[in-house]
C-alpha cells in the first residue's frame, strides 16, 4: 500500500510517500515551500496546487497528516492551520482515507518513546526505511515520520481517521 | 460595489452580501452549515462547495473575512481556522480582492466602540442596512457586519488586504 505522510505548514508542507507493499520503501520526499513574499491566499492556493501535483503523480491509498496543538507554537497556529485546512480538503478529493496522529502518537510509534527527540526519530527514520543518509529538510523526515507511523498502526484497531 | 462578508467556523459559516452603490441594500444573507454526522474533510468540501455557489451567484467585487486570535475560543480555534483556509483560498479563486478585520475593527466601525456587545452590534446592522428585524442566525448578522465595516474603511487607507 502507498501511503502519504504530509507534516502540514504554510511556509513550509513536508511530504515522504512510502509503499509498504515492498517492505516500506521510499518513494519519494521533500518539501512544498511557499515564497514570503506572496500573499497569503496566494500562499494557500500554491499548496493545493502543489499538492494536486502530488496526488496524481503517486496516487497515495491513504493519507497520514499531522494533527495540530495549540499549545505547540502558539503564534504561527493559526495559518498552519488554515494551510492544513485546504491540505485536507485537497487529500480528500483524490484520497478517501486520511488520518491523523498527534506528534506524540508519532514518536510513540517510531521509537516506543512518545517524548523523544527530533534526533532520535530522524535517527529512526533513516533506519527503518534503510537510507544512507536523514532525509532532509527536517520537515521531509517528519514527513517520512508520519507516514511510517501510520503503516505500522494496525488498521483493524485503527481510530484516526479523519 | 458588491461585497461579500464572511464570518468563518466549520459548523456554521456566516454570510451575508451587500451592495454599496444602492446605499449599502442588503443582496442576500443566511449560512452555510455542515452535519455533525459528516466527517471533518466531507464538512470542509461542504463548506468549499456552498462558497463557490456562492461566489458564481453574487460574484462579488471584495470579499472580507473576520480575523481569527487563538485567545479567543482555544478549544475550538483549530477547526474554525482549518475552515478559513478552506474559505480563503476558494473566496480567492473567484475574487482578487480579499479583506480581513478583526472583531475589535468591525465593533469599532459599526459602533465607534471597539468593545460593542453583540446586541448593540446587531441593532447598528438593522438600522444602517434599513432592516425591519436584526438578520437571523446570529452569524448571518455577524457576517453583514463585517461586509459593512469594509464597505466603511476608506478604501485609500485599506492596509487590511489579505
Amino acid at each position: 500500500m502507498r501511503i502519504l505522510g504530509i507534516d502540514p505548514g504554510y511556509g513550509i508542507v513536508g511530504f515522504g510517500i512510502i509503499d509498504t507493499h515492498r517492505d516500506n520503501a521510499v518513494v519519494d520526499f521533500g518539501v512544498i515551500e511557499t515564497p514570503k513574499e506572496d500573499t497569503f491566499p496566494v500562499r494557500l492556493q500554491r499548496i493545493e496546487e502543489s499538492l494536486r501535483v502530488l496526488m496524481e503523480r503517486y496516487q497515495p491509498e491513504e493519507v497520514a497528516i499531522e494533527e495540530l496543538f495549540y499549545c505547540k507554537n502558539q503564534t504561527t497556529v493559526i495559518p498552519v492551520a488554515e494551510a492544513r485546512g485546504v491540505i485536507v480538503l485537497t487529500a480528500k478529493k483524490y484520497c478517501d482515507r486520511i488520518f491523523e496522529y498527534t506528534p506524540m502518537q508519532i514518536k510513540q510509534a517510531l521509537t516506543g518513546n512518545g517524548r523523544a527527540e527530533k534526533k532520535q526519530m530522524q535517527f529512526m527514520v533513516k533506519n527503518i526505511l534503510g537510507l544512507e543518509k536523514i532525509p532532509k529538510p527536517d520537515d521531509a523526515a517528519d514527513a517520512l515520520a508520519i507516514a511510517l507511523c501510520h503503516s505500522q498502526i494496525n488498521p483493524m484497531l485503527n481510530d484516526n481517521m479523519l
